[in-house]
């Protein structure tokens, strides 16, 4: 039975100022899952003595590591070897393997260099996990008292994998204490305010039978509620959860946008089909972002008819037909120019929505009455035309984010509060 | 004199799918500069026993072991007990601790919470590093041959603390042995093909007088190098990385895109910006993501003109000018709709430098013909249009971003390759 496991992520890169390892972000969500704890995590270079040390030090702590990275065909690509050793488990090539990424390199026109090879080096008694993103196969070492799983580092080889190994290996040995999450999002009030509102609930979640946690974390342009719950049965505690989550929306109505793990554009999305509706977006300071995200989720063909960065204002009278004198009276960073986009490009696209966006990004074009940060949004659905100017803080993404965000929101709540006919 | 160090963040928070430690990020940058090198990163939990045994793990392979959490005022904050206990270093109070808390507490008018006196208690012989903006106070214990380094998690107290720390204890401490680094970023190869190639070169770096280091990373569309040297002096270190950058630059020709760590969107501005030119794109699968990633390099303004998002056919012809028989004729998905995108975007917009981008992003709208993550790719620059076909394998966002990512690169390439006046 697996109670507590680490988390080792391997690769020197990870040890620099400018990489993180995020794989065990993933890991420990699937774990929890399984109400297995993760008691530490780790990460050490591509060295085969801190390695080495590294896998000592968590076999003896846990019944469960999970090892990602350092699993590749080059020489400093070690985890492999390094694990079989400590485990005193030899090594031999599975021809199986070899053929497997032989296939991937031929499809691709290639011939597999000779170091792949070190790939299809298996552990006495490991089970090989299939990669259907990449060439490194994963291994599951199993050894008396201890479990040993090796991932590889890409997170689109790991994700697959992982899934694939909870079902077969980890969910038949996890003592079925199960943990359940849920991520409520909330636009529109601060962290603390937040926190504030909901300390009620707080105080009554800690004293029930099945009692629920909860995280409180901002991010750019959004605040996350992770509520959790740990009980004997799966359905327990997703049940409580559930039951918080629905309290938290009661609390706060229509700042929060989602109860389920949907993003924001993904919540703009089913409004829109809900509706019936299609969209058309006219961008200037967030440069295409805003179509960018709309256009992330699977699907959304079925409602987004077409974008137009405008970034020259040359480009917002030619393709969108704002007035040259409305820029010239108003400012291109202003209420009535984004309504002359939201509008300009509805009627152009021949459809029902439209959003228009512009404003100053910065580091330059900045002024004292229009400082960088300066965003106007307008949004136009049937019937109704919205707009609002927002000063945010931060770089120029930051600024982008947040003005794409911003009018999603602004999208969301006036297709919310439409008069229905 | 200190060589390497260990990193250790406490607090369970960290151990949640949706925290991560960042302030080693810092550290290490801090470390780097000094020639200190991080051969291990761990997280654990508020837990006596878990941060116990990692702070003896982390004694017994490093000199110095910088914990940052856990110096709160609550129960579950444990690092200074735990690391005088590990350490067997007795506690005291410190008066000078307990006034300066006091005055934090009394200039907002509330009287100090006795549990805050936990915050004053000192290991035997420890330095008190001043915390600025919390109550929190930082500690230095030096033991023979560890020093131990205690910063409290919050980065905005973490930060000035550690820079204070650096001149006092980590400076005088330090070899001054500089460690650089650079990173060297590369398309159009795979991670093995690019290792093998440079295999003679990591040969010759690892018997230099000043050895470089190189650890290759595969990301979606490119392939970074992070090449670093160690030296007595700054100026050895930087010469030793600067030469390997341009040996790399040698070998691989143009499949080098940045030398001097620049994103693929800023060199392609760069070229642009030095050709005189400006740009117009026209996307249909990337769905504005093209476009967003021009727009988020400073002073892109001076080159974009503008964007088309073409999501809908409809769109393509009415705001492209492409026409519906070839469309039918061809299908939206290929090289020729690509052309006529760049070149009605590019016309359209009156600039110099178009680029066309229609493809699968998935998961539906695939054919066997014309699978999922097939992407036609246009790019018309001055007296040359240039288009090819690709095949990406991912979900849809990576499908976004590699096909954002080949654009740039056939518009870095044809830019490179044109003809001079």
């Amino acid at each position: 039975m697996i109670h507590r496991a680490a988390i080792l992520a391997v690769g020197s890169e990870l040890l620099t100022p400018s990489r993180i390892d995020t794989n065990s972000l993933a890991i420990t969500e699937q774990l929890d899952r399984l109400g297995i704890a993760v008691a530490c995590k780790a990460v050490v270079g591509d060295d085969r003595d801190e390695l080495a040390a590294a896998v000592r030090t968590a076999l003896g702590r846990v019944d469960l590591l999970v090892c990602c990275g350092g699993l590749g065909p080059t020489d400093d690509d070690l985890t492999r070897e390094v694990v079989a050793s400590v485990m005193g488990k030899p090594l031999s090539e599975d021809a199986r393997i070899v053929s497997r990424i032989e296939a991937r390199f031929a499809a691709r026109g290639i011939a597999m260099p000779a170091i792949n090879r070190r790939q299809a080096m298996v552990p006495q008694g490991a089970s090989v996990l299939d990669n259907a993103n990449g060439t490194a196969p994963g291994l599951w070492i199993e050894d008396g008292a201890h479990c040993v799983l090796l991932l590889p580092g890409p997170p689109r080889e790991l994700k697959p994998m992982l899934a694939s190994c909870v079902e077969s290996f980890l969910a038949p040995r996890a003592s079925g204490v199960s943990l359940q999450r849920r991520v409520v999002r909330i636009t529109n009030r601060t962290e603390s305010q937040t926190d504030e509102t909901l300390q009620p609930l707080y105080a009554r979640w800690a004293r029930q039978a099945v009692p629920v946690a909860a995280t409180i974390l901002a991010s750019l342009g959004q605040i996350e509620l992770h509520v959790s719950a740990r009980a004997a049965s799966r359905t327990d505690a997703q049940r409580a959860v559930d039951e918080a989550a629905r309290e938290i929306g009661e609390v706060l109505g229509d700042d929060v946008f989602s109860l389920d793990g949907r993003l924001l554009e993904e919540v703009v999305g089913d409004l829109l089909v809900t509706g019936g509706f299609r969209i058309a977006v006219a961008e200037s300071c967030t440069g295409g972002l805003l179509t960018s995200r709309l256009t992330d989720i699977a699907g959304s063909s079925r409602y987004v008819e077409c974008g137009v960065v405008a970034y020259a204002n040359a480009a917002k009278v030619s393709l969108l037909g704002v007035s040259e004198s409305l820029i010239a009276v108003e400012g291109a960073v202003s209420e009535p120019v984004a309504v002359a986009m939201a509008e300009g490009v509805r009627k152009g696209a021949g459809v029902e929505v439209g959003i228009g966006v512009t404003g100053i990004a910065g580091p330059g074009g900045g002024s004292a009455t229009k400082p960088v940060g300066t965003v106007a949004v307008a949004v136009a659905i049937p019937g109704e035309t919205g707009s609002r100017t927002f000063r945010f803080v931060g770089d120029r993404e930051q600024v982008k984010y947040q003005a794409s965000q911003a009018a999603l929101d602004m999208t969301r709540r006036m297709l919310l509060a439409r008069p229905r006919s």
